[in-house]
């Protein structure tokens, strides 16, 4: 199976959720990046249809939104 | 582990999530409900913390709300 991705921005939020994520699918299923540090792939989430963060991204290539953190206006800022 | 609980309601976006988070965390680790048929179990996710649905609820107890198809109150009619 290829690897999940999950977009985070390092609210507190986020983290939570990629606590909750890493464990219930496991940390070699998940690629964790975090978009406010690795701002080169924020063009990356949003073409995938990443709306907000936390959200985790399936291999089929579906979003799924976790919570609410913040937009990704806020993350570019 | 102790089972994750999926709430839905059977919406277009409950479906298409539930799905997702199935092939993701395996069907032996999640419980789905349906609270619109399952009414008697509203409570008991409005108790857990669940806002909206679809919402995934982890065995430590941490509400993921997931998308958005509908709110409790909708559900609640």
């Amino acid at each position: 199976m290829s690897k999940s991705v999950f977009y985070h921005a390092g609210c507190p939020v986020c983290v939570s959720a990629e606590h909750d994520i890493v464990n219930l699918i496991g940390a070699n299923n998940v690629e964790v990046v975090h978009i406010g540090e690795n701002r080169g792939r924020i063009a990356e989430a949003e073409g995938k249809g990443v709306k907000s963060v936390p959200a985790l991204v399936t291999p089929a290539g579906h979003v799924l939104h976790i919570n609410f953190g913040a937009s990704m206006a806020d993350v570019k800022g």
